[in-house]
């Protein structure tokens, strides 16, 4: 377990914890929903324990059945999914910085996710599957394979071969935010949002694996990319890169 | 002219006039962006008059140079551009029902006006091409060819049959805001917002020309756009389909 802080913090009693997806090296996260997690507690100011959970262990997150993680515990609170996270944290921390700023903030941020969800997700996962694979304990490995290949109908090689992708890919699938960007620095306007971190946790998977974030030289997304990183004492660039 | 008004509208001195982009029909109001004004100023309930402008008056709207319609004109004030109009609804009318649920809102339309625009327009714009200039006057038609085959470097009829489009290339398009449906009956949560308008534009505009929408039958996207279409009296259902 380790524990993130920043200046912001309030020093009181140390409840927060966040279950996050690990690999083999117990430092390594990677998944994008955990990088949102993360970002979200960065941006409230929130120290929390970080709790790395490798594949074969999320389903069983505190006591749970079937679950995803992230996973947070707040005092008595147990959220799932990092959506939940970001408006439970809103809800309950209203005096730290918004993740939303307002009703209208949280209904749109919906739009983001589904976007980055359906457009960049399956581009960062053909980029960096093999590499996720590679960088999992054993265990986890057969795990990952058995329900893959059963999903894919084919081994991993196969789909990696078949369906890789490319910097290009990404950087086409990244367009409406290339464009986005001419008019405002943050997708949350002068300022970053939730909306923010989670396209951020997109690419932040791809770059833990590739070492970099494969976003296009002196894009508008690159050096957005490379701000949000910056933030909150430059907690996303607090990141263990795979092997 | 023609003026348009909801049951909710205060009956003050007529002072608003929208400028929309006509066919040689000038009750044919096809533009994506003219839709998106013509929704939220019903979603205020607001009266306006509706000037139709054929594509070659646009550029002197209000004794303008280089204009883009929408134009909207509100006492003194002359407005382009249709999300600075929704901008300036809300900040003029804050009474009536909100276009962004606060600051949040705001910043994140943005985004997703980008995504449409990069993403739905270029396929709504190869699906109707032909039919916009089969549908405006004589001398709107030789200035479309001009500059269309300028940008194009080949002809109307040849760019046409090189980059047509399909109803499956829509719903592909279309495929973030399918996936967000599973979660909230619109981009704006419970209820629309100007975010829906802009999507909603540029479905319109398909439908003006094809007289149906195209999107897939029984699809999350296809009811929220009967939805979208249906409120503020229908406002988004009186329409003049093209020949």
């Amino acid at each position: 377990m380790r524990t993130h802080s920043t200046k912001n913090t309030k020093e009181t009693t140390m409840t927060i914890q966040l279950y996050e997806l690990c690999g083999a090296d117990e430092n390594l996260v990677f998944s994008p929903h955990c990088w949102k997690a993360r970002m979200a507690l960065a941006h409230k100011g929130l120290s929390y324990e970080s709790i790395p959970v490798p594949f074969t262990k999320v389903a069983g997150v505190e006591d749970g059945e079937g679950r995803t993680v992230p996973v947070l515990r707040d005092g008595d609170d147990i959220i799932e999914d990092s959506y939940k996270i970001a408006l439970h944290l809103e809800g309950k921390y209203p005096d730290a910085p918004s993740l939303f700023n307002g009703e209208g903030g949280k209904a749109l941020t919906r739009f983001v996710i589904n976007w980055s969800q359906t457009q960049v997700h399956p581009v960062v996962y053909r980029l960096v599957l093999m590499q996720i694979y590679k960088n999992i304990a054993p265990a986890d490995q057969v795990h990952f394979r058995q329900t893959r290949e059963k999903r894919f109908n084919m081994t991993l090689e196969e789909y990696s071969a078949s369906y890789g992708a490319s910097a290009t890919d990404l950087h086409n699938a990244l367009i409406p935010l290339e464009s986005m960007l001419a008019a405002q620095p943050y997708i949350g306007g002068e300022t970053p949002l939730f909306a923010d971190y989670v396209v951020f946790g997109a690419i932040q998977w791809c770059r833990v694996f590739k070492g970099q974030s494969l976003m296009k030289k002196d894009s508008k997304a690159s050096v957005w990319f490379e701000n949000v990183a910056q933030l909150h004492d430059g907690a996303g660039n607090k990141l263990q890169f795979a092997a």
